[in-house]
């Protein structure tokens, strides 16, 4: 399938929507949709999504609209679903025992394979069959057990210490959900959720309703 | 100060970066920073600086550059920090109890006035001095209490459920943490964080390196 170069980072981030959208069509056994149907779903335009959709490769077919199973497959493939992620998480407080604990992930190829903490009171916890382990073995457990994602739940100080001790051990990718933004080589991919970034994001547009 | 109307959604999202940056320059006791300097802390150009604060009025002076305090107050006003805002969460989960635990979130003008839950081994339990209540008791309280923010941290089968009691009791904006689009009427500001599209995101750009 031939794609375009050069495809901007608001598709790729309207991707995951699309995703999800035909993965509940699939489930309710919708076997064909047309740009207009799911447009009103998604909240799309029915040329943005053709736009976005032509981005990747000659979808959808002129009177018929888009093969839900075929274009759920192609989208998970561009997602990168098609391969499995062995995933870690440092910080075992709320919000890395909320991702741990999330079984949605690993029905979408991303497999838990450590938890870590230096809080002796969460060494030892199982969450979800994986146990805490302490801080002090990542390394080792890295050097080990190849991994592709790292998840970040530390605090903001600590936050860069980990992003290191991850990537020099052979770490791909980084989901960071610490307030700040780590420094690493360009060939490892950040992905950040800045949590107070968003609540922010939400105050602005409730104060001033002259903004999108 | 005058605002140029129509401020691109893209600009909204890049402010809550400025105002975490300058708070930081603010705490080291730095006066005054060029774009130029600005530019490279964030990793923006100066010139998209320059542009973005542009959209909110005539900041920064050539050759001087921008008054770290003077910028901070004027970007804090525009995200709505010179209010405070009464928020509750409804899902003391992980995540509920993440944001609830997350104390910078009251530093920045956001106050926890309840926590609901549906689980009884949750009901009575303190987080930060505010006890978790039946969400049985969620209506009573919102016709006592005017909420501005609710946060929504429950499953995606009960979030539309528990969206629809907030608006109808004077909640005016809504952070939703379920996997789902809410339907809201169209005064209410939703902002959405959705993990498993964030780290979808992450596996699209790890597994194609020629995305942005």
């Amino acid at each position: 399938m031939e794609r375009k170069k050069n495809i901007s980072m608001a598709v790729i981030k309207r991707l995951p929507k699309y995703h999800r959208y035909l993965r509940e069509l699939l489930k309710n056994d919708v076997d064909r949709i047309s740009s207009k149907e799911l447009g009103e779903k998604i909240g799309f335009t029915a040329s943005q999504i053709r736009q976005d959709l032509n981005c990747f490769g000659d979808f959808g077919q002129q009177g018929y609209g888009y093969n839900v199973k075929e274009l759920l497959n192609e989208i998970s493939g561009i997602l990168g679903l098609s391969k499995e992620y062995k995933m870690i998480i440092v910080g075992a407080g709320n919000i890395g025992q909320a991702i741990a604990n999330y079984t949605n992930f690993e029905k979408l190829a991303f497999n838990l394979a450590g938890i870590f903490d230096i809080n002796p009171k969460l060494i030892g916890l199982k969450i979800r069959d994986v146990e805490v382990i302490d801080i002090d073995g990542l390394v080792a457990f890295l050097k080990e057990t190849p991994i592709d994602i790292g998840v970040i739940c530390v605090s903001k100080n600590n936050a860069q210490t980990v992003a290191d001790m991850m990537v020099t051990n052979g770490v791909k990718g980084i989901w960071n959900f610490a307030p700040v933004d780590l420094e690493v080589p360009e060939e490892i991919i950040v992905e950040n959720v800045h949590l107070s970034e968003s609540l922010l994001t939400l105050s602005c547009l409730m104060n001033d309703r002259t903004y999108p």
